[in-house]
């Protein structure tokens, strides 16, 4: 941006040199001054532009519906929003994504940016703002409390339909080792101690169930972001906009991007109201706290090589340590886990600044904003970096699972129906003072046929639900 | 509990005396024993008990249906659980929610109160276990693992109908106020600064109607309570059970409820989840978040009598001060944010245990339960207190209001569609520096009519679309 | 508090009938209606109830000394305030923790319960304020403003002491666990793979290092209860007190209670300001953290019994599951998790109320002391119960710790300084893909003598820096 | 990066080619490969990449000092550590700050830039690692974990340094306001009711006060950092280190920086102990609480320009809406807002990630790290912003702040000593519902002589203790 030439822009606050060759213009600068706050910028974040430039596109066309906008400006506008649709421009908006100002910043970073483009367009110089001006025609009907948050929602439900694609790819990941694995029959645990047998295909089917089902709730949770305050104006009563505005804003709005936006049913209310924030970031932490948990499991069953659980291996990634020769760790599992706490940080964020909307306004949306990008962009490439870094590349060691099964006390629980569970803990209990087996024990004991006993302890008759026809011969 | 008779039971650990009255067990005693945690007591969450019984009732018809417990014996047991479900015998819940071992305690307390009032029935003495056990016939067919989960499920689904049957009293009374103050003309405010002119019933509208909103958040988190997984036992797979019994058992849930309840797809997935509790704690947050914002601004809006806002009046609860004399403080508002805050903590408290999941469990289920039955008798009690000791109450200045609007620099807003952005800055700028009002201001530098001022300057025309057909006299 | 017999008060409000036996008025009465929000009741807050009489008779001693409260008053008060100190009448504090009004409504409890007991003492009847008054006389020279956080700190003060004894127990618990695990050695683990030998005693030293780390923390944080606002009255301008009140109270305050109690540098700052609870919170939160860590690592180090980790064994205090037999799980771990999660909840709860002040006072003030009172009561119940129910109680499995460092591939990295990065790592690859032993390969491969590898792979040579003078025999 | 000519490394998974002009070698490239997640690189934290320079220099001086390390290597290595404390080679850090392997990849990182640059400077090529390796000679004695950390240790406590002077000068720009506004009268409020006078001056001096005791604390917090365990190697046990070098190694980096570091006195706990990062981080919470709290007042008292509190004018550095003209909003205290929120997020993380370690290692140091250095750099922004751009521009409406104390019923508490709170309360009462003024009611009712109200009522006698020897004329 270091340049000689410049023209000179004014606002409320007076006269600023603007370089010449930017589309933005003297509020812009303003803001790029006022918020030299974080590593985070506007031009970071193509989806939440897009949003803009539909918002303010849709905007022209309700506004020339109405005769607001003349032929020749609405024409040139809106092919100026089509620009940064198509990705173009992006450079252009240099300010922070932390903001004062309830995104007036991003906004007039917007209206500036598409008013010089269409001034292009229409075969005038930038700054000529009296043949297009971001606040009298870009903004035309609007204000940045309609206008911004309707950006917002935009940008963050294409931002959501990418990250569930992501996500999909994640789940048929695990889907794939749960078919893999379908015959590795593997202890179950519960509160970290041995359970009953289970099969490590059902893990991973579990993992990729519960996931599956944040799907729903995300899309939930996102359905939302297509509710906009359109005609809001400046706080929801529609000052400024003419009547049947909204509702041409809202059709612009849905022909644009496909998809079925409605207006909110009490535009006072949906002008300070985040919660489509709050609820999309608390969606995403529930996904995290299930992240967390497939991450630590995946860490549990393959600690080892022979000191843990040894059930399975992640892929090795790079070596695991600077000092530990031929240490390989689960890296890739631990970086996931990171994303997800930074994931649960941010709603923390999202959420305190949900509730400080004060009357008519939520001057904390920006930050909101910048948080669930975030978040949803950590993810996205945490997903990825899971699945095909680590998921993908799992192995089981399956004699060594199956050892474990055989040799544990847990698979007293099978007996349990037949013996009772008086009988039972007898049992375990002596087979946990001597290091005997379970099967010998019951052997000893006389308590069933070797016949009997094989038939309860065959692995498939121990990981579901089956009906024996068996009694005991004796109580102990 | 201080008792001379006391009869002897035993357990893996060993045995001990139970008093004679008691109807919980051994078991029982031992969670007594080892959890001296919090003021948080199983018996005084009576919708929990009330969730513990029904899955309990559920699954003896289910063992009874697949032969699998005598007709007289799944008789006494039913009726043992019947009587809970009308509120008896709940002092015999005397333990800590707050457990470890993922809730064995909580559950091994329910197998002992309906074995022991079972045996009662069936005419036998508290104790005698040979003859309806705990383990082998209250619990038959179950582990900790599925009864426990279920019933947490069935009782926050019991209490969230009780929560939004309060959040809709809420709503009304805020309605009927929107009501009464839609002609109370009075200033809106973006960023605590003066924005432009609405009316008192939209700022109650958009509390009323944003409240709303949350209704369906909370419903569609709560539907996820309806989906169980009876038939898991010890980890998802059914082992101890026979084929046929989860449907069986579920149907008989759905049966004794009333609700459509459903399998987990995937009772392995189910098992060691936990994020129906993640997800009702969050969408409760989400309701305090907004509780937070509307109770901000009655206090804002409120503040005064003579140095704030001043714009309503909350109803005067009690002396404000101990030493300020005459001084009324908007107690009940601050008391509901409370309520929202602490919600929000319990919500953290959520988010971290659902994390903890460990393979085939979550240990960290009992705090969990306790922290959603709390965050909803909390919500619950501070929706109550803010209806009937504030928001019936609350009464408008509205001359006091009035007076602001036609005093304010803001209504330069509504000329800005005919006289630009511009100009209007420029009046709005001369207002601010020299006190003079707008009006007069605009007269003054003959921008317009007096009539066509009047006309736009309206307080019915401020407060919604409106279309003018009138052109500025001149430009500034 | 059925009774017949009544007294009539009256306040701002009107006038209200008190039964006869309640040492509390009509302020307390207006409490209890407006607040019925919570469990948390104040007479279940011993140390805070306390916290007030110790104030409240600094108070009563400073205005004594500036004749403005007659000999005969301020003696009643003082030995009223005593009784409370002794733990009487605490009966009578029956107001919620939570309420509105920046806890007017509990000072005004403690004014009304001392007035009252004060007038018996003096030979009056309760009600009879005329001769003792709870404004003019109790709290006189004082606002709840001042009195009510000054009881706060004095009650959470009394608590940190408690709590760091309970503290200073757990930690002499794990100190000698640590002495006598001192010899047992076992694999270390970093990522959960197996790094190098340890002791474990040096697992336990460390837990009890930690967690000794934490008591400076925690007494600097409650350092900040010793300042107080005494003589702020409403807002920290100290209108209503007299000059020399300030000092002569804080000097009360220290002789009362043997402390160091400081008068806060600036009383507007400090009347606003709850950065004390907000920082003690933060700490409770930091040793939450720590008991998170020590139980999370004491249920993995106990994993098994077969197919676990299984190097110690936790003490079993309860039959580990309703449906599997012998099962012995770490309840009581567990359950010290959970109370460190509630912990972290509350302090989230404590933080959005911090940063809840506005202007010259923080009206969230009562949540924050219940959340503070809370987690230090969930806390020493927590350390009382791990210590008792767990830590006494741990053996170690000391035969199968050392076989698996005997087994493990990681003590390669003892050869590391002496055979170099590289030979080492194909050794353990080698080791790896064979499952052959280190010490096999070494020797197989010719790199080292026996007599030196058996010199370096001494477990007394592995667990702390040693020097030795070997070279290899060659490299791979 | 884009490059023709590569060189060849390899480490345990295999070979990899590296671009030529690349500082960084095989691991650091795969380390960039592996975790592909946010924006955050290394290169981006200067202070962090000092603290492993500082680090790797202090062991190799500790190593050269055991002949541990030959002269030449050591001063190459060295030399290489001083260019990196210079500023230089920072762009050889692409590695993402979030990564998993616990910072291996950050520690090899600069392993591998400090042995390329030292093979520079020995006449070697980059890659020949024969004669400096990354692991043998830069890492001698150190392991990742004990590197790493103490590279955090020592670039957060660098960073602390300069937060603080940020932070100082906040409180000196506000100190300096409140001595421009010490004669400013104004009223003062509790829970946004009017209460009792104070100065403006005394708001601001609370501001600057209570952020100057967050010096302390952050202090307090920070010291920690200079504990650090180098020596510790993999897991605390100082394996592959000689005695004496821990010792050695303290003591030269106490030497390099002047700053007194110790060495932990528990190795083994210290090193899975972020607890230091825990501490700052909710020691930067603690701060961001009361900047809330300040610039939530700030932006109360700006409120206005007519409808709202209007004490002071923050001065205006932006247009504040695109559609209401001449509106100015308190754009640079909402930003400063945001900051304190992200840094209460970031806690969260902070702390979740804290509780994870697991045994002798805590993998999810790196997102701590990062939220550390990103909360520091947040806040050091947001001081200088909210200093520069608002607090130094204040200025206060003195007429409209003395009018409002005169205009208040507050007033009348300075009467309640003389007149008693019962007969106030009857004063306060009567304005209230008459909109009479105090003075005017109180000579009205002929209670206290005019000049004694005069005395009593002079804003210097209300804003401190006074003794009046005044008694009222009659009780109402």
């Amino acid at each position: 941006m270091e340049t000689k030439k410049t023209r000179i822009e004014s606002d409320l606050i007076g006269s600023r040199e603007i370089p010449e060759e930017a589309l933005y213009g003297v509020q812009t600068l303003r803001g790029i001054e006022n918020f030299p706050i974080s590593q985070f910028k506007v031009c970071q974040y193509p989806l939440f532009i897009k949003g803009l430039a539909v918002t303010k596109k849709g905007a022209a066309i309700a506004n020339h519906q109405l005769g607001l906008l003349p032929d020749d400006i609405s024409k040139a506008i809106i092919q100026a929003c089509d620009e940064l649709r198509e990705g173009k421009h992006h450079e252009h908006f240099p300010v922070d994504m932390i903001q004062g100002g309830a995104g007036t910043t991003t906004n007039m970073n917007a209206n500036e940016v598409i008013a010089n483009r269409a001034l292009e367009i229409l075969g005038h110089k930038r700054g000529q703002y009296e043949f297009c001006s971001p606040n009298d025609h870009v903004n035309r009907s609007q204000s940045t409390n309609d206008a911004y948050p309707t950006a917002i929602h935009l940008g963050l439900y294409a931002t959501h339909l990418k990250l569930v694609t992501h996500l999909k790819d994640l789940i048929a990941s695990l889907d794939k080792k749960a078919q893999e694995f379908k015959s590795v029959v593997k202890m179950g645990r519960t509160q970290l101690q041995d359970a009953v047998p289970m099969t490590l295909g059902r893990t991973f089917h579990g993992f990729a169930n519960i996931l599956t089902h944040e799907i729903e709730n995300l899309n939930f949770a996102a359905k939302e972001f297509l509710t906009v305050n359109m005609g809001s104006t400046a706080i929801g009563t529609g000052i400024c906009s003419e009547p049947g505005y909204s509702e041409k804003c809202v059709k612009a709005l849905s022909e644009i991007t496909g998809w079925e936006i409605k207006l909110a049913d009490d535009l006072v209310g949906a002008t300070s109201d985040t919660s489509c924030m709050v609820g999309y970031s608390q969606a995403m932490k529930r996904v995290s706290v299930k992240i967390n948990k497939i991450c630590d499991d995946l860490r549990l069953l393959s600690s080892g090589p022979r000191c843990g659980l040894g059930e399975i291996n992640l892929p090795a990634m790079q070596p695991g340590s600077s000092i530990m020769p031929g240490k390989v760790n689960p890296v890739i599992a631990e970086v996931a886990n990171q994303v997800a706490y930074k994931v649960i940080g941010n709603d923390v964020c999202v959420t305190m600044c949900g509730q400080a909307a004060q009357m008519e306004l939520n001057a904390m949306e920006p930050v909101m904003a910048q948080c669930c990008f975030e978040s949803a962009d950590l993810l996205m490439n945490g997903f990825d970096t899971l699945r095909i870094r680590c998921i993908d590349g799992i192995t089981a060691n399956e004699e060594h699972c199956k050892k474990q099964v055989l040799n544990s006390i847990g698979i007293i629980t099978a007996l349990n129906p037949i013996i009772g569970y008086k009988n039972s803990t007898k049992i375990a209990k002596e087979a946990a003072s001597t290091g005997k087996g379970v099967y010998e024990l019951v052997l000893e004991h006389d308590i069933l046929d070797k016949e009997d006993l094989d038939t309860i302890l065959k692995p498939e008759n121990m990981i579901k639900p089956v009906k024996f026809d068996i009694k005991p011969k004796r109580h102990l």
